[in-house]
């Protein structure tokens, strides 16, 4: 029988010049994220189903899911997000230091139909505070934003924070006289906005809330500010608004300068209860959100005792990815960068001894360096090194071998200097 | 409904202190194999059935792994292990350098029962030559496996790399007259010697393979050395033992000190066809091999076209992980480091703007930096600096505001020294 040389649909494969990209990508977020002194942590890709049924929606864990019963007769998930498990651990976590500051870097599954940034298992990236109901939290996290975008050169223009808050959107629909039982499917309408024509979507909120209820729905999402007189008349004086209002402030002292108000921003997970955020490309080029979160209240208190307030965000590392090349922002060179500083041939087999000794004393010192272990001759070796892209290559021949002195040879126009084997340990480390 | 505070069982669920120490070992084994030019890779944690089907066995991908079938009928599995994908990603792999020098961190599943050093989910350290039928390249593994023990300060004593060669065991048996069909069986029982008591052991081969066939298997597997004579007897000149013999030496040359031949050596997995090894505990207090691998000349040609030969191994990271504690390998400090490298405290909510401000510069000089996001008094930041175990501590009050200079406050005894920002820039950084 012969095999498929295809993975699954939509599964994450990578070959080593794609892993350098998304390592690329891991090792910026990772490092802005730690200046603010964010821990990782680590929770299960299999959990049990109910855990995503409580809190994530039944549609996200039932339709959208990979979830089977195992042998034992559990129903089990590969968990399409890694909030609900968060929130166990946090329940589950004894001696805890509060605020909680997490980071994570998930490995995802959804069953949904591939498609440009939308993969059936995905790198995330999740950032979460939990334990404090301080807006300095959202500032903070904000703030990680910013500096991820920073620490990948991506100017303030090519991006937004777009910010809101549910409280208010459900103090403004209900100021603005939507029934109660109707703020849900407003939201789920409000969530929908920016994937449909602006046309479309707003007779398909007439359809869907007819009266003055799908009308509060659009006038509330054309609010482009919170001074927005509609806005004002249904939500002015609300507690929702006066703290949005104060974290805008905090935003603007703090210079978040991509951070804008969004009415539309809702969220389509069932947790979020208070601020709620995306990230998104204003050249309209990605229409996925690179990044989506916000406050949960009550994640947290499903694990039964503790009731602990949490924010936090998850963002998509593929996402990320398309974004930034849309703009050119991974250099080239990242994907080609090959480990190895040097290349040591062995000018006949005689010398594979002593190649080996001197890439061992080099290795000993940090440097990467590849030999050929394949027993090519020469000409091979100085092919292997180029199609490999190793930058320096060094020939030991019986002549080095006897006197120590190394010719090291650099990039593909050859050019030479010659040294010895301390001073080269000293200049590649 | 109150959910269950635990994950499922065997999962791998690590709070930021274990994950320190996971990313410790993670770190150190990434850095031991980088320096030979190892190349990252990914590949998928779900696959279709068939690829496990195909090559690690039936037992080991039906019985002994979470399997199902998705919502379009196709039969998964969660990867008991990853040298099935990686065949496939060489077979299908294009423009491939060759020999290819791989690795990979993979997250993998199987469904058996917990004990000490067996969950349901582990992650793994993999690392392959492709490419290369030179026993170079498994002297090249072996170093690295060494480099691995030396990066963690093993000594010598306390680990083996114990090897040996299907080929040869398979050439032993036939000399000493095991009809062939009964080679797969003899492996089996090789296989499990290390995994009962010796004279159990013993007895259980004579009853599995009465007569001649079982006392050759414990003959064999009494050869402590290359030139024991039974084995002379039964194997001497053929390629087989010409060849571990030759690797034997090379080993000896290339100083591999902790390298013995082990006839019991055969591994589990059905693909393995030439030299094949395992890394133990001398002490006896881990059973488990740390690490497994050896030689597979047929699995990429399961997928059409070209045969290519690969050496490689898979290493438990908890595995690993518990015999260096067995051995207070790891030092303690590894599980406590908290990232940030200070702590600012403001004296009062009037400087939290400033030490927002002096937190940032810190941050965009790459240092890491912890502030209060709660909102806390003076003396409850303290005991939060405190309890993170963040080493440095600065009160910012109006004086500091006023004058730029600042009071560094170090470990538990408030030694004090007086900086401004650009020198304690400095000194972090």
């Amino acid at each position: 029988m012969t095999l498929s040389r295809q993975p699954l649909r939509g599964m994450r494969e990578l070959y080593p010049p794609q892993k350098r990209v998304e390592d690329y990508l891991i090792g910026g977020i990772r490092s802005a994220a730690r200046v603010y002194g964010f821990e990782e942590y680590e929770a299960p890709v299999l959990e049990p189903l109910e855990l995503f049924l409580a809190k994530s929606g039944t549609e996200l864990a039932r339709e959208q899911s990979y979830n089977f019963t195992d042998k034992g007769g559990r129903e089990l998930i590969l968990r399409p997000e890694l909030t609900p498990s968060l929130a166990r651990m946090i329940a589950a976590g004894g001696e805890l230091v509060f605020p909680v500051k997490w980071m994570s870097f998930p490995d995802c599954f959804r069953y949904e139909k591939p498609q440009r940034g939308r993969v059936r298992e995905f790198l995330q990236f999740n950032l979460d505070i939990l334990g404090t109901a301080d807006p300095a939290a959202e500032l903070e996290v904000f703030l990680v934003l910013q500096r991820i975008m920073r620490t990948f050169k991506v100017p303030d223009s090519l991006y937004r924070i777009r910010y809101s808050s549910r409280a208010l959107a459900a103090a403004a629909l209900r100021g603005a006289g939507l029934p109660e039982g109707e703020a849900a499917r407003a939201f789920a309408l409000l969530d929908r906005r920016d994937k449909m024509p602006g046309g479309d979507w707003e007779s398909w909120v007439l359809e869907s809330l007819p009266g003055p209820g799908g009308r509060s729905v659009i006038e509330y999402s054309r609010c482009e500010a919170l001074d927005a007189p509609w806005l004002i008349s249904a939500a002015g004086g609300t507690v929702a608004m006066e703290e949005l209002i104060a974290f805008s402030g905090m935003l603007g002292a703090a210079g978040v300068g991509a951070a804008i108000f969004d009415p539309a921003v809702v969220r389509g997970l069932d947790y979020y209860t208070g601020i709620v955020f995306e990230v998104s490309d204003t050249g309209g080029e990605n229409r996925r959100a690179i990044c989506g979160g916000g406050r949960y209240d009550d994640l947290v208190g499903l694990f039964g005792g503790l009731k602990v307030s949490g924010v936090g965000f998850g963002l998509g590392i593929l996402t990320m990815q398309l974004f930034l090349e849309t703009y050119g922002l991974i250099a080239e060179g990242v994907a080609g960068r090959h480990p190895a500083a040097v290349f040591l041939a062995a000018y006949s087999q005689e010398q594979r001894g002593f190649v080996l000794e001197l890439a061992e004393r080099l290795r000993d010192a940090g440097i990467p360096v590849e030999t050929d272990i394949s027993g090519k001759g020469l000409k091979k070796q100085f092919s292997l090194a180029e199609k490999r892209g190793i930058g320096r290559l060094i020939v030991i021949g019986p002549e080095e071998v006897a006197t120590g002195c190394l010719t090291v040879r650099c990039g593909s126009d050859r050019e030479s200097y010659e040294t010895d084997f301390d001073s080269l340990a000293g200049t590649l480390a």
